[in-house]
C-alpha cells in the first residue's frame, strides 16, 4: 500500500501564512492533505499529478452564489457548480430565501431546507452551503436553530426590498417577499438575534449576518429621473440605482450594527462611494466586526463597455464606470475590502430580452473566479498570490465558518486545489464557462491566468477545459472546523 | 417732539458681541432701536421704562412653534402666542404641512398658505412667521416660490411620517401625510431644490431644511415590544421610540444632505445618542451646515417626574431620562447644540385622555423659553446671559433669517425685548401660562428668572403677568434683514 | 456743553455681532463712545467727523509686535506705533524678553519691567501692551505677578532658540538666552504655571500662551543642506527653515498643551503644513483652547515675489511659496486662523546688509494692517468686513484681555476707531509707512482701502496721510475690562 | 538511510495561518524542516522528538537584545544566549551602537562591525543579528552599505540621548554617544537614508528604523521635580521619565516619519499614555508603517511590586504601574502592538548598587519570553497559542527580514522550535535563568508554561532545564529568505 492515494508535485504552492510560494509537495489520502513535504518519492503516491509550471493555491470559495434563483435548483446545482470548477473553485455558498424566486413560497425553514438540500444533494460539482435570508418574523426565531444546528450560521438582509422587487420593476414588495415588515425594524430584530447566535455558538465559528446595501426609497426617485433619459440602457440602470444609494445603506447598517453589535458583512461593493461608506463606518464603529465583498464583474466591467450588448449585464447593484472600478482595486489593495466572490446567478437570454425594467438581474461567473484574480490582480496590480489566494479562497472560507478545513493548504485540510497556468490566455465565450446561461456580459474579455486541473477532496474533477467524473459535491453543514479536525485525529 | 417714543434704562442689558451686559439706555422710535447710549436724559422720552434691577434680552424667537395643529389655526395664532408673552417670546415660527391635522387638506401652497395666512392675521400677540413641509412632489416645485417670493425659506421633513400617523396609532402613512411617495427619496429630492433655491437666494439669508429625525420602521417593531410591558406609560413611550432612532434618521439625514450639499437643521434633539451622532455626522461632513436644535422640555423634565402624571407629556420625540437631560446639557454648554425652541403645539386633554397609543403628542412650552433657560441654564449651569440670549434669540434668527431685525439690541434692529428679573421664582401652573391648553407637563416645577416686560417692536405687549392692548403681530415675510434695513435707511 | 465731545457721523459702521456695516452716528465722551444711534443732531457735538462714504472699524489690535527689538526702546516706541496709526491700528502688544537684543541683559521681570514701561511711557503713539517672555527657571516663578499684578498675562515660548539664535548664525543659543535649560522641559513647565494663573484669574480674563513653532534641530539640518546650493536668499531661507520644522513645533507644542491644559496662541503660521498641524492638534486635542495666528506678510508675499531685492524680507518663519500664501488665505477663511498681526520688528538696512546667515529677521508691516486685510482679503477673496474687523481687532482683543474696550464698536467701549476709504489704493513705499525702517519688502505692492483718517479714545491721531497731535498712547494694563468697565460705570 | 535526520511527533504544532494547533508531526532534515503530516513512521526518522503533551511553536525571536552592552561582547554573546534557550528564543537581535558602553568607541561601522563579528562568531547558544544605531553623521552615509550588503537592515535611534547619558546621571550627551549632532535632525536624516534604503531593498526585505521613544529635555525637568520626594526609587525613576515624555516623543517620531516615509518600530511601550499616542500616529499618518513592541517586564512588573528590591529594575524607560500593565495588555489583545521582547540587557549588580541616579538601567529577562506569554497572555488573558507564537515570533521574524526560515514552522524554514509544557510551573530564580546576570527583578514571580526542549536548526539545543553541546548559533545574515530558499530550492 501507498502512503499516499495521491501526490501533487513540482508546483509553486501557496500555504498559509507565507506570501512566497513555496516548491513543495502535497500527500493526499482520504480526500485530505496528510502530508506536505520538500519531496515526496514516486513510490509512495498511487497516482501522480504533475504541477510543473503550475501554481498550486487552495480550491476558490465562491462565497456569493445563487443556486435555484430562475431555474429549478436540482438544475442550478448541477450546471452551475460545473462552471465553479472551471474557475478553480470547489466550494460555492450560497445565498437561500423564500418568497418570490426560487422556491416562490413562504414558511418556515425547518420544512423548506431539507426541501432544498434533497433538490441539491448528489447533483453538485463543488462542496455547497447555503446563506439564509429571514424574510418573515416568524423566521427570526428559526435563526438559533440555523446558526447552532443547520449549519448555516450566516444571513442575509436585502435593504433594497423595502419597496422594491428584485428586479426594481414593481412596487409591490410584500408580494414580492411575502413579508409584512421587511424593513429596518426587521432587520434591527434579526442583528439581535444573530448577535445572540454568535454569542452562543460563535466559539465554534463565526455567526453573521450579509447585507445587500442599496436603498429602495431612493432607487424608485432615480428610476424615475433617467427612465426617459434616452441613455443607453446599462447606464441607465447605474444611474437608477445611484452609488448614493449604497452610501446611504451602508450607514444604516452601520449605525443598527454597532447598536446590535453584529457581525456584517456588506456585500458586493460596486463604487467608490460604496467604499467611502464602508470607510467611514469602521472609522465610526472601531469595535465592529465589518468586512466587506466585491464581485468579479464589479472589478472587470463598466457599462460603457457593455454598451451594445443588450441586457446581459443587468445586475444590483449595476455596472459602474472605470473610476469605480479602480476605486474597487485600490480598496482592494489596501485591504477595505476582504474578499471577492461572483453573486452567480444563472439567468437566461429569456428572462432578460429588451426591455430594461422587467429584465432580471444577475448573470454568471464563477468560472472567472481565479482568471480574473490572477489577470486583473496578480499580473496587472501586482497582488501576490498569496493575496489572491486569501481574497478569493482563505478569508471567505474564514468569515464563514469553513477555515481551515477549506480556503488552506495545510496538513488535515481537504484537498482542494486548484492548479492555475499564469500563462494560459483566453477569450471569454460563453462556451468556455460550462454553464447554462446562454450568454455572458464577459464575452470578449481576454483573461489571462486558467485553472489546469481542480481537485475536489483528493479527487481530480476538471482538467484541460473537461470536466471529470460525476458529481461529488457534498452540503457543507457549517462550521466546518469542528468535524474535520474530528476526522483528522480520528 | 421728543428725541424718541420711549426709553428703556438702568437695566442691564444683553448687547450682540459681548458676553457682559452693558449698562446703557435704549432709545426707541417707530418701532425701532434707533440709539444706545450710556445714558438718555428723561426728557428726550415720551415714555420712560425703568428696568432698574431687570436684566434686558431681545426678545426671543420661538422657532420651534405649532399654530393650528390641533385647533383651529385663528384660535391658536391668538391664544398661542399670548402664551409666548409670558416667556420673553416675541417672535415665532410655526411649523405649517398639510395632510391630517392643520387644514386637513392637501393641494398647492400657492393656494393653501393665503389662507393660513388669512386665518392668522390680526389675531396673534407676537411677530410669527413659517416653515413649511413639502409633503407632495406637485408642492417640491414651489420651493422655490416659498423661498424667494412667499418669505418662508426653511422647510420641514418628518422622517418618522414614511409609516407612520402623529400619534404612532397608526400606520396608514399615506392617508396620513395625504401623500403617496413620503420617503427618503422624497427627502431627497427636496434637498437638492432647497439647496438650489439657498445657491439662489442665499446671499439674501440662510435656505435651510429642518428635519424631525425619528424612524417610523424602528419605532413600528419597538412599540410591539415594548406595548404589554405593564411600563408607566411615558416611560413605554420613550422605549416605543428610542434614541437609537434619532441616531439612525441623523446619519441618514447627513448622508443625503452631504450629496445634496444642503442646510440642515436637527430638530429637538432629546437624548445622549443623538447628540453623539450629531457630533459624528459633522466630523463625517465638516464642509456642511448643520445645526442643532433642543426643546425646554428635553432640556428640563424626565419621564420619570412625570410618573402618575398621565399622558400630557407624551411627545415626539418622548421625554427621556436624567441622563439624557445631562448630556443635552452639556451639548448646550460645548456648543454641539445651537438653538432651544418650545416646539409648542396646544393639545388640549381631551386629545390625551387615558389611552397611550391614540393620545395626541406635543403640549405648550412657549411662556417658558427664558425662564427655563435662565432657571436651569443661567442660575444653575453656570450659561452667561450673552449665551442665553444667543441660543432662544440670535441663533434661531440667524438660522431663519430674521437677524438683526429680530434676535438682537442693535441700533436699527426692533424694539422686541424681554425684561427679565433673574430673582423672581414661581411655581408652573397653567394659569401662569396664559394658554388655551387646559394641563401642562410642566406643572409644579419651580422656575426663577420671568419676564417683567415683554416689548414688541417697541409696544409694552405684556406687564407684570398681564397681556397689555390688542394683538399687534405681524407676519414675518423672511428673510427679515432686506426690508428692515431698508426702512432703516428711509 | 454739549451731549458729545465728538461724533462720528453718515459711516458704514461695522458693529460686533453684526455682518452687515450699519449707517450709525458714534457719540463720544472722555474717549469713550458713550452713544450709537441712527442719527445724532449736529448741535450735539463739540467737533464732527463726517465719515461719508467710509467703512468704520475698530482700531485694529496689532498684537504682535517687537518693540525696541534691535533699536532703543524709547525709540522704536515712538516711530513705530506711529507707523501704526498709518495702517488703523490703535493698540499694539508688544513681545519683550531678556536675553540678547532688547535690553541685551537677564534678570528678573519685576526689576526689567519698570525699567521697560519707564523708557516705553510717555512715547508712543498707540495705547501698548507686553508679551513676556520667561526665559529662565527664576522667571517662571513671576508668572503668576505678571498675569495677576503686572497687567501682562499672555507669555511667549521661542521654539526655535533651542539650539539657534535669532538670526540662525549661531548655535550657542545659551549665550543667546542667556539661559541654561531653554528647552522643552522648561516650555513645560511654563505651561503649567500659566495654567495655573489662567485657573487664578482667568474669570477676569484669558491667560495663555504664545508659541513660536519651529525647530531648530531640524533647522540646523537643514541649513547645512541648503547652504551652498546656489538658491536666491530667500528662497534659501525658507527652505533652511522648512515647514517640516514647523509641523513638527505644532505637534510638539501640542502634546505638552494637552498635558498641561494650558490655553495656547500659535503664532504666524506660514504654511500649508502648519496649517495642517493646526487642525491635527485640534482635532486630537478637542478640549484644549488652541488659537492660531498669521501674519500680513505670510498673507502678501511670496519669496519669488522678493527674488532680486536683498534680505529685507528675510524673517521667521520665512516668506515661502504662493501655494502657501493660498493654504493661508484659506484657513483665514474656514476659521483656521483666528487672528493676522504684523509682527512689526523695525530693522534697518544696516542689520540686514548683503549676506544672508548674518543678516537679521524681522522688519515692519503694522501701517499695512488694514489696507492688506481690505485689499487682499475683502476686495479680493470676499471676506466681510466684520470679518476683517474680527481678524484684526476683536478676536486678538479677546484673547489678549482687551475687549470691550478695545476690538469693538460699542458703548462703553474705547473710542478708537479707523475711518477706512476702501476706493483708496496706493503703491507702497517707505515713506508710506511712516516707520524708522529704511526699507521695506512691502514695496512697489499695490494696496487699496487705507485709513483716512484713524482715532484713539477719542482725539483723532492721524488723518489723511499726516500724524495729528503729540503721542499719547497709554499702557494697556491687562485684563483691561474690568478697569473700563469700572471706569464706565463711575 | 533514514527519510529524516529527526522527526518531533504528537505535539500540538502551532502553524502559520491556523488558530487552533495541528496534531502532526515534523520531519527534519539539514537542519530545516522538510515535512508536515498527520503521520511520520518511526522507522522514517534517526531520531525521534516525542511531544506528547506539549505545545510545540516557533522559536522565538527575541527581537530586542543587548549583548556586550555592559560586559565584552564575547562573554554576553554565550551566556545570555545560553539564556534564551530556556524561554525558548531561538534567535536574538541586539541593538548596536558605537558611543559609550559596548566598544566605548566610535568610527566607521565597516570597520567595527566585523569586529563586533569576530567577538561573537563561534559563542552564541541562539542565532544572532544586529539592529545598528547610525550615531554619527558619517555613519549615515554607511546605511545603504548595512542595509544591502551587511545584513543588518534594522536601524535604531535613542531619542532621550539628545540631552543625557543612559543611567541619566549626566547631561554631557556628546560625550556620551561620540557624537556632536545627535538630535531630531540627525534622526530625520537618518530617516531619510532608511527609506531610501528600503525602497532599493525593500522587495527583498523591510528596512526600517526603531526608536526608543523617550524625551530628555522632559527627564530633566522632571529629574529635578522628583529628586528630593523620599518616594520609593524605582516609582521615583518612574516619574522621572514620565509617560509623557514618550508621548511626546512618538508625536515627534510620527512627524518626522510621515515626512520621510520611513517604516518604523516603536520600541518598549510602557504606558497607557504610549498607547494613546501610538494609535494617534497611526490615525494621523494612516499610509504610514508603524509597528509598536512592548517588553516582558513592562507586560510583568509594575514599581510597586519591586519596592524594597532594590535598583535591579531600573530600565528605560522605567517600570511603571498596574494600570499601565492593563493598558499594555489591552494593546497586545486589540493589535495596536504587534510583538513582545525581552529588551535584554546583562546587568550585574555591581552597576546597580544603592544610589538610583548612577545605577545602570536595564536586566535580563530573555528566559522568560515563552513563559509569560503563556502565563500572562495565554492562560490568565486568553490569547491562543497562535497570537502567542506570532508576538514572539512570527512578528518580529517578519518584520526584521528573517520570515519564514525563523518564526514559522513550515516545510522549508529553520527547525528552529520550542515545546513548552503548558502545565509547568515554576517560580523565577536567577539560577533557572542561566544568564551571567547574579539578580533578577523577576525573583520570585510564579510563571506556568516552561519550555521542556528548544531546538535549534535541528539539533537539541535545551532539554529539560540543561543546555544541550557547545554553541552553535549562527550570524543572521538579513533578509534571511533569499538565501534560505536558494538552499531550500537547491
Amino acid at each position: 500500500m501507498s502512503r499516499y492515494d495521491t501526490v501533487v508535485s513540482n508546483g509553486r504552492v501557496v500555504l498559509p501564512g507565507l506570501e512566497a510560494p513555496a516548491e513543495v509537495a502535497l500527500g493526499i489520502r482520504d480526500g485530505r492533505i496528510v502530508a506536505i513535504a520538500e519531496d515526496i518519492a514516486d513510490g509512495d503516491a498511487d497516482e501522480l499529478v504533475d504541477a510543473a509550471g503550475l501554481a498550486v493555491l487552495p480550491g476558490a470559495v465562491d462565497s456569493h452564489f445563487h443556486i435555484g434563483i430562475y431555474r429549478p435548483v436540482e438544475e442550478d446545482a448541477a450546471s452551475e457548480t460545473e462552471s465553479s470548477l472551471v474557475g478553480g473553485a470547489t466550494s460555492v455558498i450560497s445565498y437561500f430565501r423564500t418568497g418570490s424566486h426560487y422556491l416562490n413560497k413562504t414558511g418556515l425553514y425547518r420544512e423548506i431546507l431539507p426541501e432544498v438540500l434533497g433538490k441539491a444533494g448528489g447533483r453538485a460539482y463543488t462542496d455547497y452551503g447555503f446563506h439564509i435570508a429571514p424574510m418573515t418574523t416568524s423566521q427570526l426565531d428559526e435563526i438559533d436553530w440555523m446558526a447552532g444546528e443547520a449549519g448555516m450560521p450566516s444571513f442575509k438582509y436585502y435593504m433594497f426590498y423595502k419597496g422594491l422587487n428584485l428586479a426594481a420593476s414593481s412596487t409591490d414588495a410584500a408580494a414580492y417577499t411575502m413579508s409584512d415588515s421587511y424593513d429596518l425594524g426587521h432587520l434591527f430584530a434579526m442583528m439581535e438575534k444573530i448577535a445572540e447566535a454568535d454569542a452562543r455558538y460563535g466559539d465554534r465559528g463565526r455567526v453573521s449576518l450579509s447585507i445587500h446595501c442599496e436603498s429602495a426609497e431612493l432607487i424608485k426617485l432615480f428610476i424615475e429621473r433617467v427612465r426617459d433619459l434616452g441613455l443607453p440602457p446599462l447606464e441607465t440602470y447605474s444611474k437608477a440605482r445611484p452609488p448614493l444609494s449604497e452610501r446611504l445603506s451602508i450607514h444604516e447598517a452601520g449605525v443598527l450594527a454597532s447598536e446590535a453589535r453584529v457581525r456584517v458583512n456588506l456585500l458586493h461593493l460596486s463604487s467608490a462611494d460604496s467604499v467611502r461608506a464602508v470607510r467611514e463606518v469602521r472609522r465610526l464603529y472601531p469595535e465592529l466586526d465589518i468586512r466587506a465583498e466585491t464581485t468579479l464583474h464589479h472589478l472587470c466591467l463598466t457599462y460603457d463597455m457593455l454598451e451594445g450588448q443588450g441586457l446581459g449585464g443587468k445586475v444590483n447593484p449595476p455596472i459602474r464606470t472605470r473610476e469605480d472600478v479602480d476605486a474597487l482595486w485600490q480598496a482592494v489593495l489596501d485591504g477595505t475590502i476582504q474578499w471577492v466572490a461572483s453573486d452567480h446567478a444563472c439567468c437566461l437570454e429569456e428572462l432578460k430580452r429588451d426591455e430594461l425594467w422587467p429584465a432580471q438581474p444577475g448573470f454568471g461567473g464563477t468560472a472567472l473566479i481565479y482568471p480574473v484574480l490572477i489577470s486583473e490582480g496578480h499580473l496587472r496590480r501586482g497582488l501576490t498570490l498569496a493575496q489572491v489566494a486569501r481574497l478569493v479562497s482563505s478569508n471567505p472560507a474564514q468569515a464563514y465558518g469553513l477555515y481551515p478545513a477549506k480556503g488552506a493548504i495545510a496538513v488535515g485540510s481537504d484537498a482542494d486545489l486548484a492548479l492555475l497556468d499564469l500563462e494560459r490566455e483566453q477569450v471569454v465565450s460563453r462556451e468556455l464557462l460550462h454553464s447554462a446561461q446562454d450568454h455572458t456580459p464577459f464575452r470578449g474579455v481576454k483573461v489571462k491566468g486558467w485553472p489546469r486541473l481542480t481537485m475536489l477532496r483528493g479527487r481530480v474533477v476538471f482538467r484541460d477545459g473537461e470536466v471529470q467524473g460525476p458529481p461529488s459535491g457534498e452540503f457543507l453543514k457549517r462550521p466546518l472546523s469542528g468535524r474535520r479536525q474530528a476526522v483528522a485525529r480520528a
